[in-house]
Formats: structure tokens, sequence, C-alpha cells
């Protein structure tokens, strides 16, 4: 680094009292996520680190933090667990990275709510509401290392979603507190409509403290998976088993052969190299009607943990955890040159779009389905596994599906538009007008602050020039 | 009653030590639902009557009257609280009426089920299980009075059916203890696919004593009432409400002006007599959400429990006793010459098809409607209000429907065929042969048990014989 921030060092002074690293190998680490899931973040942002990471206990802390930081022209880059793929959490120009691990307080659990830190981990949040028969609608596979406020800031759904539906529908956030990046920073507590400004704005435009979310009932979910002759044939049961309203489940994904018995080891015995599979969580009251189901479909449960014994249980991770972008990750495990996309399937062609998509591309992009519900339909996200062979062809399998009518979230972009709707979020980009007037939160990650006249038709990606 | 059928007398003696009704005017009482909101159904039923009510106290009690009535031929008509509309609980052939109004205990509750007996009244079910944070995920709108068994027997969803769908969805029942009519009448736990056999069939091919039945969270449900200038203002307002996956609603209907203001008598002064309502319960947690969600579409909360003073809640019945076929019973008590539909506006053109009925019959058929989980898709039923004139029109009225795409389930019959899908139901057949081979349970409610060659498609009703 050549360029120091001339405010590093009163920012240091001013927060001296305060749990700040300033270890190079540490800020590092604590400057990354799973970026590097995507060969193109990875050449991009491997060499990216934050100067200082600052850990605040309290609210108070956090508006410390952002005063000095404002007052010093430091740039501050919020921070959860770092378990985001798309660079949320990577500070692109240095400065602070606000690390809110520990800002993880459960503050208020009532029926249907939890009020909690940012920071609090998303499965500590379920450990303290589950006792009393309540759990969060929605996790993302980390859900055990993940952060509530990072899974907020720069997620968007998962597993829940079948039942739910995403992050940004209205009522999956009951409401966040936000604290602005002024002199004299405001805290500001969203609700309804509101929220639509910070959610899965990276940080960029305010720093979430406090959330309220919405509980659900908490049953002991029975990991069960079905084994297909074909990806098709595995698609178009979860597509119809996802229109069973009747049904309660949390998860339905679909993966294509041979992923399962090639990257999900310690469920290789109960897989044939050539099966593909339907993964679920089941609430344990609907395994007899999950069962009727899937015999009337001719379905083979290969695996249901209500009727495995304790031992075979034990080494085998959740089902959850071969789902999203676990898939991806039990891939890179196995076969580090692999990568995967994010691709809507817009309802109700979604079955139609799938089976084009994979008679096109076959093992090249071995299938992988999240089934969700998306504005009120049954319809699929895709992750397929892409076996990676060069930046251009990626760009080229994206246009393809584009092409084909199915939207790429595409995680090899580190831009909130280019990772989603390829155009400018006029309500983000007005609130950080207000809270953020610097724009030293989250640089490099909002085009439409950096370059309003940016084209997202043209080719290439959008290069923020705080990348060094 | 002329014709004395000679089996009364032995099957009385033999069931003498238990609870057995036969004054005749109690006995006509008992032998009563709401048919009469049909003046079709009150012309052809309001004579019928059984000979006896015996009310059983345990299942062994039930399995000997079934028995004693085999032997002697005797019909026996099963009745829960007789809250049904389509005359499903009246005795067509006289014989017993078999009350299961005291075979009510609740056995058993755990996470997301519990286990009753039939006829357990559903309001009993809830305040046992809302201690531990359950309740019911459907309930017809005779919530107070109605019976766990007669639901399921008779009904096919209601409160609850835009959050699970309807009671033929896998799941929606979780298993059913039914006793057959046979010399030895067997025992048969039934769950999964084979509950179809049994579910919606009216008590004709055998008597279901317990039933296990999936719970969900309970939450002390916010009523709202929001109000519109124009129906399809209101119809379009809560189609576009019932596609947010996120705001957690247990009702969702809308009804046409001038009925609220007319028949909404305790309601009345929160409403002009122009306006259409759309009533919703939903979750507490839920209201900021669904305050923006309203505020977005310039919806008028005309109404709103959560913030209502306590006096001024005091007086009103629930959200609920206002919608399905409450909506229809406070207009019957302001105007006995009305009585309405039951209608399938199917997805995705609900709202086109609602807009085309509604356009076509104008105040004849004040419109009613109730949103839904159908087969996966949000859609709704139509209860309207029909300001009746004869026969004839009502059977025009219901033409031009099915003509225009909207299956009517026509609450002017008393046969399971023309009351749902005009088809013979194969496999409520196939069993009835099996569990009823005297066909004497309910007799007269299976076309194709009666009279396997009938016409849906000729002119006029089935009339069963046996009507006296």
């Amino acid at each position: 680094m050549t360029d120091v921030n001339p405010g590093l060092e009163p920012v240091r002074k001013a927060l001296q009292d305060l749990s700040i690293e300033d270890n190079p190998a540490i800020v590092k680490q604590k400057s990354r996520d799973f970026f590097w899931y995507s060969p193109v973040l990875k050449k991009q942002l491997d060499r990216v680190t934050g100067d200082l990471v600052v850990t605040p206990r309290t609210e108070d802390e956090v508006i410390r933090v952002l005063k000095a930081c404002f007052e010093h022209d430091v740039p501050v880059t919020v921070r959860g667990a770092g378990t985001g793929n798309y660079g949320q959490a990577m500070p692109l120009a240095g400065g602070v990275v606000l690390n809110l691990a520990e800002l993880n307080k459960i503050k208020e659990i009532g029926p249907g709510r939890v009020v909690c830190e940012a920071g609090a981990l998303i499965s500590a949040i379920d450990d303290a509401t589950r006792p009393g028969g309540q759990e969060l609608r929605l996790h993302p596979s980390t859900y055990r290392t993940a952060t509530i406020g990072g899974f907020i800031a720069g997620g968007s759904g998962g597993i829940g979603s079948i039942r739910w539906g995403g992050l940004r529908d209205l009522g999956n956030v009951i409401s966040a507190r936000v604290i602005t990046m002024e002199a004299e920073p405001r805290i500001l507590d969203m609700t309804g409509a509101d929220l639509a400004k910070v959610l899965h704005a990276y940080g960029t435009n305010g720093v979430i403290t406090e959330v309220e979310m919405p509980l659900t009932a908490a049953y002991d979910w029975v990991d069960v998976i079905a084994g297909f002759d074909t990806f098709m044939d595995a698609a178009r049961f979860a597509d119809a088993l996802g229109m069973q309203d009747g049904i309660l489940l949390k998860e339905l994904g679909v993966i294509s052969a041979p992923i399962p018995h090639d990257y999900f080891l310690r469920h290789r015995k109960y897989l044939r190299p050539d099966q593909s599979v339907c993964v679920m969580m089941v609430a344990p009251f609907a395994m007899p009607a999950l069962a009727a189901f899937a015999e009337h479909r001719k379905a083979d449960l290969v695996y249901r943990a209500d009727t495995a014994e304790a031992d075979e249980k034990k080494g085998l991770p959740p089902v959850f955890e071969l789902s999203w972008n676990h898939t991806t990750l039990r891939g890179l495990r196995v076969d580090s040159t692999i990568t995967y996309l994010q691709i809507l399937y817009p309802y109700p062609d979604q079955m139609k779009k799938v089976d084009a998509m994979t008679k096109l591309f076959g093992d090249e992009l071995p299938g992988h389905l999240e089934f969700v519900r998306f504005d009120g339909n049954v319809t699929c996200f895709g992750l397929p596994v892409v076996r990676y062979t060069s930046d251009e062809r990626l760009e080229e399998i994206i246009r393809l599906h584009e092409e084909a009518g199915c939207p790429v979230f595409n995680p090899h972009r580190y831009t909130l538009e280019e990772g989603g709707m390829k155009q400018t979020d006029e309500q983000q980009l007005a609130f950080k007008r207000e809270s953020d007037p610097k724009g030293l939160l989250n640089p490099g990650k909002m085009i439409a602050w950096d370059d309003p006249d940016f084209d997202f038709s043209a080719d290439g990606p959008f290069l923020f020039q705080g990348l060094r």
C-alpha cells in the first residue's frame, strides 16, 4: 500500500480505547469474504485489504467510529462474518473494516418476532428462540457462521424461501436501526417500505446495528434426499412438490448428477454416480404426506433422517449444507477449478427454461436449482456448477442465459448493480445522498454513486478506481 | 312418516344403554344443517328427518351403533354440529342420526400436531393448543360451533386457506381413524393418499372417529378492514396482497358494496354505503408491512383492531365472522330472500373473470371473494350474494359462470357430485364398496352409488328415491 490515508492516524487516536486491529495479516484476513468462489473476483479482489479493523461492542462505539471516520475522510466497510460471495464486505478503498461480530446481543423475543443486534449469529438467534418454539423464517446455508446483519445487508434469501420468499419481500424484516455516516450520525428506525433503502445495499448507505425479524414455528426439520435417474425428473418432482400448499417444507433443492455423488462425500453411500437428487427439509408431521407424494410420483427416498439410525446420522452434515452455495463450496473442495452462477428461471415457464439450458450446456453446467416463492409464485433459482474454462466463456454462458429470458444475478461482479438488476436503485442512491454525503461507506460497490453514466450494456465490468 | 323401518326397534333395544333421543321435534332439529341457505334445498329437504338420534361417548359405542344398524339394515347419517350448507348431514332415508358431539376428547398435542376425537369443537381444539403457542391451520367461519370431524367430512377449507390451501391438499390432515359399516366394523388408520377416500365424503363410506391435524403457530391475529370505492379496486388489492409471501395473513376476503354497510350491522359505523371492503386477519408483527403495502396501494384502512379502543372492539364480531359463509348468514338475517353461490375463479385469469362476472350480473350478484392458495397458486373463490328470483334464473346464473370458465360448486345440490366436480370420485366409490357394502351410510349423497348412469349434463338435479 503506497497511498496511506492521512486520516488513519487521527482515527486510530480517536478510537484508541476501542478494540482495534492493525496487524496486516489479520486485517487482510478480516477484509475478505467468499469472493474467491469466482475466478473473476479472485483476480480482481485478492489483494484488497483494509487498514484497520475496528470491532465495536455497542452502538455508541459504532457511532464513534463513524463520526471519527467522517471527520477524517476514512472509508468504512461494514462486515458481519464475511460469508458473502459477491465481495460485499471487501474494502475496495481500504480504510476501516467495521467488524460487527461483537455487536451481537439478542435483546427481545416475542410471539413471531425477535430483536437483536446486527452481529448476532443466525444460529445463535435460533438457539435463543427455539426453547420458545420459534425460529427465523430464512437463513443462508452459512447458518452456523453468518450474522443476521450480514444476511440482510448482503443476502437475498435461502433456506426458508420456499415458504416465505426473499428478504426483500415486505414482512420478512420487520424493522432495522440504521446509523448514518455524517458529522453527527443519526439513528434511524426504519420499517415498512423504507427498509428497501438499506436491505441488500451492502452497507453502502448506512450501518445496520439492530434488526427486528419475524419468527415462525420451529420444528425438528427432517432431512430427506430423493434420487432420480435424470436431472429433469428431479426438477419436475421438486416443481410439483413446491406447489403442495399443505406439505410444510423449509428447503427444496435439486442437484444434477454427477455433483451429489462426486461432491457430497459423506452422503456418497446413499447415491449412485448417475443419480440426480432432490434435497428437502420437511416438517416431521408432514412426513406421511411427503412419503405419499413421493410414492405417487415414483420418487425414491434414498435418505430420510426420521428413519435413519443415530449412528448413521452422526457423520452427516445437515442437508441445508448441501444446498444453496454450500453445493458450490463442496464442489470447490473437490475441484478448485469450478465456479457457479445465480440465475432466475421466471414463473410460469421455469421447467421449460431449465430444460432448455440443461440441453444447451450439458455437463459444462451441471444443474442446481433452489425452489422459492418469488412474487407469490413458486419458481426456482439456478445455481449451476460451472466447469470454468475462461472469463470469455463465462460471459458467453451468462449472455446465453439472459438471451433465453433467464436473468443472471452475476456472482462474478462486486457491484450492487452488476450483481443484481443491472440498473440503478434510485431509492438506495437517494438515501445514500442523505446518509453518506461523503461517499465513505463501502466505496466502489454502488456504480450509480461513482459513475452515473455507466453503460451496463457495454462489454466488461465496472472498474472501481480505488482497486489498487 | 309412514314406512317405519322395521330395524329401528331392534336397534333401539340393542343400544338401550346408550344416549338415544326419539322425541320427534328434537330428532328433526338434530337432522338439520344450514341447507336452508339455499331456497332450492329448502324446498327439497325441509321435511327430512331421522328416526333416532344416538350420541355415542366412545369409539366402542360408535362401533356398537354401526354393528346394530348393519344387522338391522338401518341407515346411519353422521353428524357433527350440523353447520354444513349442502345438506351434508341430512338423513335422506331416515334411520339413525349418529351425533358425534360428545365424542370430543382432545387426546394428544405435540409440536405441529394434535390428535382429537371427531366431535371436538374446532374452537375447543384451539383453546387447548393455544397455551402452547399452536393453533389449527384451517377453520370454517363457524369456528365457534363446528366440529373438526364435520369440517373434514363436509368442508373444504376456509379461514387459513390463503396460507395453507384446502383440506384436500396432502398434509392438511395427517391421519384419520375410520370405522367401517360392516357386520364386524373394522377400524382403519388412514394417512397420506388414502385420506382422499374419506375427506369430503359426507360420511358416506366410513365414520371418522378421530383425526390427527397439523398445527401452526398461533398469533393474536389482527382484524383489519380496508375500504374501497369499487369492488374491483378491493379485489385487485386483495389479489396483490395475497401474492406477498412475507406478509402473514390468515384470512383475505373481499365483499362488494352495498353488502358490508347493509349486512355488517355492527361494523356499519366504519363504512360508507357505497364502500366495498377487503377483510383481513394479519399477524401482529406483520402490521407495519401490511400498513406499508396498503399505503403504497392507496388503500384506506377503515378499521384495524390493533389501534382500536377496547370499548370499540367489544361489540364487534371477529372479521372471520364476516367472511366465507358468515357473509351470507349476515345477509340472510337482514334479507331472507337472498342466497349465494360458490365459484372458483381459476388462476391466472381470476381478476379478468371476476371483472367479467361483475359486469354481467351487477347488483343481482353483489361480489364476495375469498382468496386462497389452490394447487400452489393464489386465486379466489367467489361466494357472491345472489338476489334470488327463481330456480330457473339461479340455474342460468350457474350456467353463465361455467360457460365463462368459472366452475361452480353448487350449494343448491345435496349430492357430493353435483356440489363438487360433477363427476364420480372413483376412489371414494371403490372405498364405499368395501366399507359400506349395504349402502347404509348417509344414503342418497353419492350419486355414483345409487345411479351410476346419471347424466350430469342433463337438466335438473339427482333426485334420491328416499326423499319422502
